[in-house]
């Protein structure tokens, strides 16, 4: 088999078999096949397209390309839960507890944050102590004690991905649907859980920003999971606006406490809840209604919150933050974003609170970036939140007062003043599969 | 400027700028562009397309890469003919003395075979003491004493071309029309004449198997060269058939002199004529008519013959051979293909003799083959002559009959017998420009 070969059948439009999909997979992990050569098919496919078929065949090859995680060590049905990324996404820090404390294991691995999207592995880094790096075998007596624990990207987890990802990166090749959902879906399946839960956000903040490319990938994405035997299913939410009030690892981390407690904000809530519902009702929990029933208890009777302590002592880290947040530190500064008009507040761009605080330390622009834990924003006034002049709209945080300058714009000019009440839409846009 | 955006403009099916095309054409030759991002631009623009304009820009910014050939040391006006490639194509051994002795200057550089073509360049060198390699200065002299000189392609010429062919070839990106056209114009470009001459092979054997591929070829290539300034012609000529008798290289050298003294094939001997007369024409010397009289006149009275055995002097070889050609030495082996029915020879497939050739080592498969200058085949029946059975239809040459193995066989199912007898086809199928 030639990759010239391949290369000419998708740039003419044909279907790949998949012996050639494997082929391309596998060259591309062990460095057989040259850049210039995967770049080019990359091209092709992203102007040719994909079939179904072949995105469900590339998906496995991929996986298939290094490491698998054999869950068989944990005892009950595993469940994953995979975001395409947002912000003031922490829902994991949430939906991963209330799932585990409603019988389900929860073996999740996950990200770093990178540009204006966070990743739950720094958020959870955040918490003093917390260790993301553990060995297999840690990993699943974790998992097997407390029903979660969380990590991050270990071992050869899907090398053909991980190569095709830097290449398509650097060729403009990343927005082709096909692709994205066979990079997401591959490290899912090679992650190992039985059911996958899928939150695909759509908006200003999100990486789909339209609900039409939203519902595609959904699709393509759950079309994947099922073929290859996985249960899936996806949530579509909303990302025009920041998802709950904190932006920002260590503010996040104290955001999802709260959650975890029944407080704080009712968007948050509701994402949370739909997603551990669907997570429950996946693992065979019941009804959608016994298991909004049952992940709405977690809550309340405190079991959900006790699970994320209980994950933090297990993987090093000091409960007494979550137990107590008001124990984590606070950034040395901090800088009020005031109403310059009375009204209510309309849109709350998600974007531009992402990159605001990313400039205030909370965030990467590249990956060797070292970020600050403290950085970040409290969104004090949300979409429908009625305002006066002179009101705190928002505080950054951050650790020196040079780094307001250029958040400050971008925080304000990310609020919009109307002069009409209404209501808040709901966070949850559809559901696929 | 990123070579990521304009990736992303083509990918889109954008119009490139002229910024865009030199960054593209800069960043190739001087290797600043990684190669993934240049195959991936290719796989582009072979899919998208690029228009007139965009052709015309990308082929003066490939001339403009590396070196350059100023002829204004050459005194006269200088004519560049240029063949897409076929088989038994020595029409340069022709063209370029008849041009010469008619009184325009042909300074002009060739290549090497490849595959099922040959090259000018392993013909001259079959000339015992040709040097194909000379310095500017001795280049420039031999023209102005002689009206000619041919040489191999020298110095640092069009150096994207040379980066952006070698990744074309294998990420399946070379049949783009203007990428091929391009190609071939920015080292015409580079090379200097003012006056171009282009002989565009369509068939069996040639680049373009489809006279509507060929047109198109042509038409891009000539407005490429009037755009830039120079007098470009493109003629279309038949390559389903070898040109002429022989296939090889120093069989077609003999073949070149016979058709120099007068005699010979006459398809060979009207494409050559249509070629030198076209030259003639974009050099001002006349009209069609008084152009095709002036190259006629230099083969009747000897001296493009004489101007082919100076420049075979002037070059280091030995004009001995060219006054008496069956100084030549022969290949040690030869093997008779024979009519098995009488009848009338129909076609005669090119690429299966070009193939042929190869297999008897007078061709390259991969450009570090060496060749045998001796190797070759002898047509002795050409389309619409009639056979008897058992009369010789072809000779090969080689230089051990375990060669003939294979190419006997592509020989003899080259050629058909028909029944009826029918008159050949004028080998001249249209002219652009």
């Amino acid at each position: 088999m030639r990759m010239y070969d391949i290369i000419e059948k998708k740039r003419d439009g044909g279907v790949l078999s998949e012996a050639e999909l494997y082929f391309f997979a596998r060259g591309a992990a062990d460095g057989s096949i040259p850049d210039y050569q995967l770049s080019a098919l990359l091209m092709a496919i992203y102007l040719k397209g994909m079939n179904a078929e072949e995105t469900v065949i590339l998906t496995k090859a991929m996986a298939e390309s290094g490491d698998t995680v054999d869950l068989s060590a944990v005892d009950g049905i595993t469940v994953d839960k995979h975001s395409t990324g947002g912000v003031g996404d922490k829902t994991t820090l949430i939906v991963a507890p209330v799932a585990a404390a409603c019988g389900v294991k929860v073996a999740k691995m996950s990200g770093r944050g990178l540009g204006h999207t966070g990743g739950t592995v720094d958020k959870l880094e955040s918490i003093p102590g917390f260790k993301t790096a553990l060995s297999r075998e840690e990993f699943f007596a974790a998992v097997n004690k407390n029903g979660l624990a969380v990590i991050g990207q270990s071992g050869n987890l899907c090398p053909a991905d991980k190569k095709l990802y830097a290449l398509r990166d650097v060729t403009a090749t990343i927005g082709n649907l096909s692709l994205i959902a066979s990079s997401i879906m591959s490290k899912k399946l090679a992650a190992g859980s039985e059911c996958i839960v899928l939150d695909v956000k759509t908006g200003s903040g999100a990486f789909m920003r339209s609900r039409r490319d939203a519902y595609a990938l959904a699709q393509a994405m759950v079309s994947i999971g099922n073929t290859a035997g996985r249960k899936t299913r996806a949530i579509l939410t909303d990302m025009d606006v920041p998802l709950g009030k904190a932006i920002g690892n260590t503010l996040e981390v104290i955001e999802a406490v709260e959650i975890l407690e029944g407080r704080g904000d009712p968007a948050l809530y509701e994402v949370c809840m739909t997603l551990a519902a669907n997570m429950l009702e996946l693992a065979g929990k019941g009804s959608p209604e016994q298991c909004r029933a049952l992940a709405e208890s977690s809550i309340r009777n405190g079991s959900a919150l006790e699970k994320l302590a209980l994950m933090t002592a297990s993987q090093g880290g000091d409960r007494s933050y979550i137990d107590n947040p008001s124990k984590f530190p606070r950034a040395k500064h901090s800088f009020e974003i005031k109403a310059e008009r009375p009204g209510f507040v309309g849109a709350l761009d998600a974007l531009a609170c992402g990159t605001a605080c990313v400039l205030l330390g909370a965030g990467r622009v590249k990956k060797e970036d070292i970020i600050d834990p403290l950085a970040g924003i409290i969104l004090e006034k949300k979409p429908s939140d009625c305002v006066k002049s002179g009101d705190v709209l928002a505080v950054l945080y951050a650790s020196s007062p040079a780094l307001f300058e250029d958040a400050r714009a971008l925080v304000s000019g990310a609020f919009s003043i109307t002069d009409e009440p209404f209501s808040p839409a709901s966070p949850i846009i559809g559901t696929v599969g």
